[in-house]
């Protein structure tokens, strides 16, 4: 698997990865009725990079990183994952973390935060976890889930 | 004093009170070369409602309300305050803040929320306490002041 910067010629397969994740409305604080314009504006935004991960020719995983904020803000990142649902479990999201975390440290940025792990993703929050990232706030009933109602969110980081 | 929502009138005294703590860089996350243009189109944004705090003729400070997240997350509020250089100390902030909480819980909002309060700004930290504010995350060195190097900042929270 090859992980590299998302051309337009790739914005039909990141739209089918991302459509389900934001139409079950789960895990991203997304507004579950974006067409796929908003969607991809959302993901492919000028203020940061995307990227897809690609076997053969298919696009299994995409991301994004961006700095978390403006100004004294910008040395730390931020960035979203999302593996395509018929490749989920065969570490995906992993290796594009990995390949997030290196990219990030070569563009100078001095940490990674995520500002929005939903506590009920437990696959999410352990893969992060064994990616070196420690829990350093939770914000209550920050998200409301379809079938669970309110649930935390977790702030996570990690230094590069 | 009086707090009502800005109006295009509003953007000549809105940018007398903006530039100076954009230009300082002291206390929010914002580059501090932002021009005129591109301060006001962040603070008078289509995802928030803009305020004036006035008092007579004068405009002594201007706060902004949103949703910190979008879909799931919508129901958790975020603002901005800023009071203008030569009305610091005369409680227009805590005004501001009180009006927001009000107006927050009026639109439905659940919460408040801030995502980068400095640690450094030990005035914004103790006011929010005091308004029942509580610090439920800490992002190690996450600004770089001008002045103290890298601070951390807080997330700051509270329902409504």
């Amino acid at each position: 698997m090859i992980i590299r910067p998302a051309g337009s010629a790739d914005h039909e397969a990141i739209w089918e990865i991302l459509e389900p994740v934001i139409r079950a409305g789960e895990t991203y604080a997304l507004r579950r009725d974006m067409s796929k314009a908003e969607g991809l504006a959302y993901w492919i935004a000028p203020d940061r990079e995307t990227f897809v991960a690609e076997r053969g020719s298919d696009i299994l995983g995409t991301y994004y990183l961006r700095s978390n904020q403006a100004g004294g803000g910008a040395h730390i990142a931020n960035c979203g994952y999302v593996t395509h649902p018929q490749a989920v479990g065969q570490g995906i999201a992993r290796q594009m973390c990995e390949h997030s975390l290196l990219h990030a440290l070569s563009q100078g940025y001095r940490a990674m935060q995520f500002n929005f792990v939903l506590a009920s993703n437990v696959r999410a929050v352990r893969l992060w976890e064994s990616l070196g990232f420690d829990t350093i706030g939770r914000i209550p009933e920050a998200f409301a889930h379809p079938g669970l109602g309110f649930v935390d969110a977790l702030i996570m980081y990690r230094p590069l």
